[in-house]
């Protein structure tokens, strides 16, 4: 079994729109780049916070270009491929190995409910063989809240042992912790990623790879820290400042909430968009969650000093 | 508020697929015009048993051009446009258009859940403004089991209200009779189409405009009959047929069992065929479906009988 090639927090990074609701390809690579340089150590464009759903195949495409286009390396991204049917599955896929990327995260496909581990393999199964080069890696997105389906342990082991080069990791956005440990304590040579840092230190302490969150758009230096220091002294205090980071966005909808802290720190208001089915966060949940986040503050630095942080 | 063109049994037309998985377009083709010629008013390519989501959307794009293009009348159509982002809704639902279709079937859009109706109002409002043409007319497809979200009573009315001669119908595989009955009694000139003909007799007593059924692949004659005939005398026992059936072909997965009986009938075992993530149903049950049907045709025939069917 592959160590994957990723590890530490990864953003699923916020897809700007223009006022027509085309995307903002240049803002988006701006704030991709800004990302990776403040505390992600690779990004997953086309993640559930990205609104990939929301994006048509040649967008995401598009982008994927512009990524490379504009120097990201390869081996720090790790696309959404998360397309219900198989062929545009293939599509995506293949253009991300050809970028160079260092993996894809794949959800299953998310439109049939009651779908059985036997149908899943095959659709993984599919897609290794269509894309047919070894330098494919897999992390497989268990998100059963969002695609009403997932990634069952059993289902889990089986693609690990018949493809160990390919299927190398998971992220977990499951919610449930005894999946994630179970996971863990099975397969140590594992890629696990958190899909939500209220388990990330827990998920470290059993060699968890990291996590991949939405927080990771607007405090990715404090969850970059806590990786960092999660066993040292003073990991107490910075686990709690960022579960209280967490807390804070989590109570109003997260990917609107993000957008809303994007746009305000960058004085850019067209970050507020949002495609449909979403909405935008209302002036007033936005001035609620900007004052909430800055009273975490003070608490946040004093996490930082205890560490010696930057 | 208009009224939709359509009535009727609706057939949401199986995709039989080669064996390398791909769609055999010339099959589909002439299976589509067989179901017009066998008690089908009109036809849903790319409908949920049609595993729409399961290809891509240029296949869908081809499918409708080889349908028109074997003079399939327009009128006669109505696709679903089910796909989870707006840019190629807009696309397959101006394709449809184009094509001359009578109307598309539209889902909400299906990843997020917890959406809320003013997000489902702005992704409807924004297809019709960028389709931009009068001939468009919307079905609502509302089948939350599947789509994990659905079209709320106020949502409709609302939709209704703005666009009185745009959304013209609904599609009702929720499978809660309240929520048929009521939209039946609010809006009597709304075409409302059950998704299952265990109420079908139910909604035609209230104005309702027909179904739009799996079973109509493999039961066409016998649905058009009781759409034809449900307050006639000798009506009782022609939907205890009906509904037989239908129990019959529920034990099983729906489509790969539907899928098993046009294999058998028109002996071409490539119709067993699913894309992944469904799979083929296994042979023992293929055999116990087959027996239940052939079990229920002596019955069947007695109720064509009674009502001088042909």
């Amino acid at each position: 079994m592959a160590r994957g090639p990723f590890a530490g927090v990864l953003a699923p990074v916020l897809t700007p729109f223009n006022a027509d609701l085309s995307v903002d390809s240049a803002r988006f690579v701006g704030f991709a780049k800004d990302l990776l340089g403040h505390g992600c150590s690779a990004l997953v464009p086309f993640g559930t916070t990205s609104e990939a759903t929301s994006l048509s195949l040649d967008e995401r495409l598009e982008l994927l270009t512009a990524l490379r286009e504009a120097e990201v390396p390869g081996h720090k991204l790790l696309p959404g491929v998360g397309l219900p049917n198989l062929p545009e599955t293939v599509r995506l896929t293949r253009a991300a190995v050809n970028h160079g990327c260092g993996g894809v995260l794949l959800p299953p496909p998310f439109f049939y409910k009651n779908v059985s581990d036997a149908g899943l393999y095959d659709f993984v199964r599919e897609l290794i063989q269509r894309v047919g080069d070894d330098r494919l890696r897999l992390y497989l997105y268990h998100i059963p809240g969002q695609a009403g389906i997932g990634w069952s342990p059993a289902l889990v082991e089986r693609l690990f042992t018949d493809f160990p080069e390919t299927v190398v990791g998971l992220k977990d956005s499951g919610g449930d912790w005894s999946y994630t440990r179970d996971l863990l304590h099975k397969h140590p040579g594992f890629s696990v990623f958190v899909g939500n840092e209220h388990y990330l230190r827990d998920a470290l302490e059993l060699r968890g790879a990291g996590t991949i969150t939405a927080s990771a758009n607007v405090n990715p230096h404090l969850l970059n820290r806590l990786y960092e220091c999660w066993g040292r002294s003073g990991g107490d205090e910075l686990n709690e400042a960022v579960i209280a980071y967490r807390k804070a966005l989590e109570a109003f909808p997260t990917i609107a909430g993000a957008k809303a802290v994007v746009a305000r720190r960058t004085g850019h208001p067209g970050w507020t968009r949002v495609r449909p089915p979403l909405t935008s966060l209302p002036a007033e949940q936005a001035n609620a969650l900007l004052q909430k986040l800055n009273a975490l503050e003070a608490f946040t630095a004093g996490a930082g000093r205890a560490l010696g942080g930057r």
